[in-house]
């Protein structure tokens, strides 16, 4: 791929935005006003080699059917460095400092552009979602774990090395539950959609909910019982989901308090999964991110959104990004 | 004021820097090289009205033995509204939503420029110290609480409603130690001059370094032991002074991998009281950042440095921000 390639992606164009996820590896087809118009997915290959080809493959696929297809943005959950051209280390993805950009960029006969999922929603919900006209603002993304990503007038915070605002990982109880990551205590393992079956088993061993259908379900088979079935219970006013999701949108309020204690932002924009249940939890969460401030009651406060472009916003994000 | 006035300081005159603390009001007389020449100093004063007095004495006095001084800049211990104009709150001052740069300017025949006190170490360490050339790098002051600043490119960044980084208030333990802020378990709790008295009682308490001259001190009055005691204790090797400033390493490394993880910089440079005493407990520290920090060993690690200026840093910074 020439550097003339790169720069010459015609204005009408759509481009191809990836997801790469430790689950689905998922591509859609973006036009430049940020519209799906096509879209595949297949699992996560388990080594690099297959990751280059369905890549590849995926591409291929899309460009014969949508022939004025002009670049290929690519968002990846893990660490990049700050030219994003190497994946340096992705917990759930089979890549270890691995050129991804330049090995995509030889078999491909586009402009290939690499970003850290977070920055690619925040990307996606700052030009077509709820962030449009922001200045300085946080996407706090919550799922699985929690993502987050800053831009400040138009432009994605990088730091020095390219590591997006790691949120998940802080320390918020010593010695607390045991977090993939080696450590413990990790706010991901009180506030995302794992900790919820976490929450629900703790408050349940304790009496909470009992003679409800969650706490028998859990009782029954805790290892059925997911994150969604949680939210369904609460949303159905069943006491331990109702109690778990409270638990949730307060520690929830916490990991906000340190976005606004840290890094100040007009807007706090909740993607991730667990977003699109914001209705039950928002509220709570933010008024314990008021109480949890620092200098509470002087200074004003961010003000939190629900993200608009739901699970797409890291492929829109990246198709657009790729185009520049 | 006139605007004019503002924007017409010479090159070669010296400007006048204050550091507004919550025990000691303190002003110095600065060259444009970044050297006090002259300082003066009075405890900080109980109101606000007495305060402009006592700003307006010094400046009247420092002005009459220096008659080119040119600006006036004052470093502050408290949020700021992001214009640098308005004290909105400061735990230690008498001044609440108090525009302070507006009351001042009318009072002083000079420009006056108002900042946060942590902004204005961090940007003498730039111009002047530590951080000299560096890109996206942060301050991290350790006193009697903590302080942080980020600058990304010569610029302070203050997020969207002017508060710095604060990372002294983050919770590091549920039901932890109680702060003064109103919470508990605040890093400040853990990693700062105040809390070195803090674990060395609770340490004492369990046995350690009995037989040593620290916990006799410690037990004979608990009042009397400060934090410079237990540093010079550490420094003559008494095991309990030994174990509380490791202590306080293994917490001020949990902060700066917060920091590492939080804002990605280049360089952070450590300042404040504490840091006069870094090389007894910064390996260590830095040490405990390196295993925190979220993916250890797949990418670089901020470089460590202690400040240069030590307390002087904020009166040189704001002095040298205020002839811009």
């Amino acid at each position: 791929m020439s550097e003339q390639a790169r720069t010459t992606v015609p204005a009408g164009a759509p481009t191809i935005g990836f997801d790469i996820g430790g689950t689905n590896l998922r591509a859609a087809v973006v036009t430049p006003a940020g519209e799906i118009i096509d879209s595949r997915a297949v699992l996560t290959p388990a080594t690099d080699v297959e990751m280059i080809d369905a890549i590849v493959g995926l591409v291929e696929a899309l460009h014969a059917d949508h022939p004025t297809v002009a670049a290929v943005g690519l968002a990846v959950a893990g660490f990049l460095d700050p030219e994003c051209e190497i994946v340096r280390f992705a917990p759930h993805l089979p890549l270890v400092n691995y050129p991804l950009r330049a090995h995509l960029a030889e078999r491909l006969d586009l402009p290939v552009r690499l970003e850290h999922d977070a920055n690619s929603a925040a990307w996606g919900e700052y030009r077509f979602g709820a962030a449009q006209g922001a200045g300085t603002w946080v996407l706090f993304a919550v799922g699985t774990g929690i993502g987050a990503a800053l831009m400040i007038d138009g432009r994605i915070y990088r730091g020095a090395y390219g590591t997006a605002p790691e949120f998940g990982h802080i320390q918020v109880v010593a010695g607390g539950r045991v977090c993939s990551c080696g450590k413990a205590g990790c706010l991901e393992r009180y506030a995302s959609g794992t900790a919820l079956v976490e929450t629900a088993l703790e408050l349940a061993a304790t009496g909470v909910g009992a003679g409800g259908e969650l706490h028998a379900a859990l009782l029954a088979d805790p290892a059925g019982v997911g994150g969604p079935r949680i939210v369904a219970a609460a949303r159905a006013g069943d006491p331990l989901g109702v109690a778990t999701l409270e638990s949730f949108a307060d520690w929830l309020g916490v990991g906000l308090s340190m976005v606004a204690d840290l890094l100040d932002p007009e807007l706090i924009v909740l993607a991730g999964g667990v977003s699109a249940d914001s209705g039950l939890y928002l509220d709570r969460a933010g008024r314990k991110m008021g109480e949890t401030i620092v200098g509470a009651g002087h200074r004003p406060l961010a003000r939190l959104a629900t993200a608009d472009l739901g699970p797409q916003a890291g492929m829109i994000g990246v198709a657009d990004l790729a185009r520049h």
